[in-house]
């Protein structure tokens, strides 16, 4: 059995890794930390998991976390890179699911996410943690970072296009639609039910942090400059990202349904639907799976990409299992095979 | 007082103009037809009405409707242009909510709309009724198309950027989300709470029947073809549109925050945000309101517009009173003052 | 015009009010205060007021309160105390939303909120403004005690059978589902939409500050003790109350549909429906009404009211307007005509 | 493996079927029927199959029921009974999950169905499938009438009080709400999301068939009359039913939540929660688990129970899967052990 730590179990990443975790064949998740609730059972502050989980929330101390084979860190960004160096210093493997150490460019970094990074030195260590993309580097890697919901939804629809060289790299558009838990377990006012429930709005417009990660995601895949406008909406509903992605045709667009399908044949979590259907984000509610279709509009010269996951599974809990397994030798689909809830 | 008839009463835009017009200072509804529910009284159907509205459901009879002044059509597509020739002949004003009018060209309406148009020599006595575009119009039409709810939120928003020859109108971009009430009060297994709670999706992606109607609006102020991509898509709230409007810039964009504050200055019920803002379904939500944000997102090429409604109101019944209004030298908000409904 | 000032303006009920009394005939809104908000304008808090507000937040200064007819108070528990008598003796009427004035038993009013009452004096003053039972009193009152939610339809559902000796007064059952909004406009947890959509659950079931309320009023009306279990539930939706209300028959219940009916059949806002049918939220969403039904069900010996309200309108903010206008010797319905927003 | 039909899989107590049994580890689902969809892919009508089912819609053949092993019928009233002893005559064991036998008397079941039975003589053959009270009964069924999702729930919370004898068995009151996939996949205007989003209501107030199911449960264990209030209502949620029990103390209640957590202490899932908390419908979403409290508000003489279940999972295909599972001898939490989906 792979020994487990979670630090900070307290988020919607946190308790979704749980979830996941506490069923997985081959897992004991034996630390999960919270610097609020140590001290507290996990079911008391999680009855979802009541039965399942006699884990007591501790402080992160080093040396508890030190003892697992994997830790994953489910923190709000600039924590898991004041830790990790030491982890990976002890022979753990390390799965960040924020974003300190998504972006190469550790001055870009800092200036998306307002602060110093504690390690710049480790960041060149990390794997970008997008199985459909990395799945070789992941098997061999020690520090994970993990991708952004967004970002998973949006490069997973754009991958066959650009690797065909489908379309104008100079005007992407992702008009990216997500449900509320992604704002987090975090007492804010703007995530308040009467606030977003039964309504409707973009956010961000002029600059969403998601946006160099997508770029530097795309640019790897293109070996060129991408220009993107990225677009996020806030969208009433609690689980689920649903990207619409535009690009101009350049190339020979009559086999995209089939490059697309190519493409992901062989992805146990990459669905592309048959011609002409929609995906719903339902259809993936709770599930690791992005399912997506492709579109031409009125035979235009504009494609249309739809792409869909559920943020916490895809876009985050479930991408960190999923590297986990490849990093562990495992089955890549262990933990992982829960059927949507529909409806 | 204006004597007003409803056809139709029995659907969200019927029982939505019914909700404006039983307190509007100088209309007094006389008739309000069904034909599935006639005989029975109108709040009872809609308990909201009670003490409001005495009325009882009849059954559509040309001259029970020829006596009123303006005779509103909240019907399914197909319905009122069985009739509106033979009011107009009996000198009452038509004000059709459905689709019957809206396509200038007969051929594109029968494509479009699956069937032969009953009056072809009717529509091109038709005014379109979006009072932003067309209000000396409208002052002296006896017979308007109201616009549809997407067409109202998506040309709003281009129109300055079009009168303003701002964007490349080849490859304009309309991602379009709406609330489920604009799938209509009818019974069917995909408006089921079930089936679009908690979800997202796109549908009609390679075709959706507003497609003709904005293409013609865009054009008919271009002065010349337009290409536009038109994504609608489902949201899991009840009321309201938000329109995510994308195009290249080809002229000067420095001034777009001005150029949409004066094109809007004297507008009763479309108003810009301040810079840097983005709108809210929530505050339109029973209101007839559009309100508009534009931003050119990190200095890119691309400008981003966004455009609220609530489809029942600015996006229909709300725009229909404001179009009798105008038809009747009344104060064009007469009826229409109510605050959105936050939260 | 009357000149109104509202201290805290910031939370739902504050808003609501705005909403309210922007357009209501009599009103001029001249102060609205808020600690946090100071300095900033009100519709740029609240773009839904967007061209129907110029007021700038303000800090609560006595001064500037004193300039007013009537101040409202739609303020957290302990703070309309503070200020209430200093208003009063400058001869402006105090209309206050929250529980500072509520409860007549001080030493309660204590034991529940927790705090010691900073002018035990006053309340002897305040008239509990639930007009279908204080009408009169309310008319002459300079101090009014604005009814909590839960007990606004608690009581008026009871009324009728209380009155008429219908009931086992002993055991009284307030089984009672409320909206989020009822949990207010602060940065909570519990109230994010992550953790209130798409679930249902009981709560402060142990003992919730409604109780003492509604037990106070209840017991004016029965002369005599009165037992009663309250649970209040939460439910995923915004706005709206649903008290179900049980009461074990003692007296002849064959009259009671026309009790309910003969004893509302003056008020303007309590709507009692014809037998046999279930009010529901939506159609008072809005709107100054309580909608109640009364059943008997299978014939047996327990009576079932069903009673409905807005709990921002008849719950709060328009209950609090309707005191205003008896107070100020206004239509009663000045400014609450508008009609529910259904659907 | 055990070779499984389901007869009427296109609602959703057929997809939850299918959602539990796909990754049951013991069984092989080689018959899905439907009259509607015979002749397309399960998973073209349920894209959150794709991947994991291969099988083809059929119509209802009792040939091929009869190669099964165990037949579910997920079918409306009136369409179990018609096929049911005739697969019994062929040893397949059939778990009904609509209402066709969950009622011994057949005139009381005529009475509130609508319709003769088919098979009177059958109905003696029938085991309430509620293994929490005939769990050696299930073991030797070949016949089970799964429990209706409100009596599940319902009887669980009471079962405790009754069994010994704490409560007033002539006035128990049971207040109950369900979200809305309770009204099933079928086209409907009241189940529109636009008519039951953002509202509460109660129905069937004056009588629902689970009604008399309820009461023939309680009174088995009471061995005596029992009268009951039962009250539905509608809450605007997709899944989880919330019931609120009252029942007057006539025994020693000092005990009562050990004696709620000695009756359930071997049941794998039902779960009462340590004293003083609330159970959350979204702690059990997707999840078989039944989660309970009991309280004694202000040490009043009445008694509030608080039990929550998922309608789809313990309400309806969990548990029929549970009782699968006990009378083919397997684990009783085969393919039940998913953790409930929070948020």
């Amino acid at each position: 059995m792979i020994r487990v730590g979670i630090v900070g179990g307290t988020g919607y990443t946190g308790v979704e890794l749980l979830r996941l975790l506490v069923l997985h064949p081959d897992v004991d998740v034996s630390v999960v930390t919270s610097r609020s609730d140590a001290g507290e059972r996990v079911d008391g502050l999680y009855p979802s998991l009541r039965g399942l989980c006699d884990v007591v929330f501790s402080l992160p101390e080093l040396d508890a976390l030190a003892e697992c084979d994997v830790v994953f860190f489910a923190t709000p960004n600039g924590t898991a890179m004041l830790m990790a160096e030491q982890l990976l210093a002890r022979n753990v493997k390390v799965i960040d699911l924020s974003a300190d150490f998504r972006i190469q460019d550790v001055k870009e970094w800092s200036k998306w996410y307002g602060m110093e990074h504690a390690c710049p030195d480790v960041i060149g260590l990390a794997v970008y943690g997008l199985p459909e993309a990395n799945r070789e580097a992941i098997k061999q890697a020690n520090l994970i970072a993990c991708p952004g919901c967004y970002p998973t939804a949006v490069q997973l629809g754009f991958f066959p296009l650009i690797e065909n060289n489908l379309i104008d790299l100079s005007h992407l558009i992702a008009d990216v639609k997500s449900g509320v838990s992604g704002a987090g377990r975090s007492a804010q006012v703007s995530a308040l039910m009467s606030e977003t429930g039964e309504s409707f709005k973009a956010y961000a417009v002029n600059g969403h942090r998601h946006l160099p990660e997508i770029t530097q995601g795309l640019m790897l895949v293109a070996k060129q400059q991408v220009g993107l406008t990225f677009v996020p909406h806030l969208t009433p509903m609690i689980r689920g990202i649903h990207a619409t992605l535009y690009g101009r045709i350049t190339g020979d667009a009559n086999m995209v349904q089939a490059l697309f399908e190519q493409r992901y044949r062989d992805e146990l979590f990459v669905d592309v639907l048959p011609q002409g259907l929609h995906p719903d984000t339902r259809n993936v509610r709770g599930s690791n799976k992005c399912q997506i279709a492709v579109h031409q509009p009125q035979g235009s010269d504009t494609l249309v990409v739809l792409s869909v996951i559920d943020n916490l599974v895809k876009g985050a809990a479930g991408q960190a299992v999923q590297n986990m397994n490849l990093m562990e030798g495992l089955d890549e689909k262990a933990g992982l095979e829960a059927v949507a809830l529909y409806p």
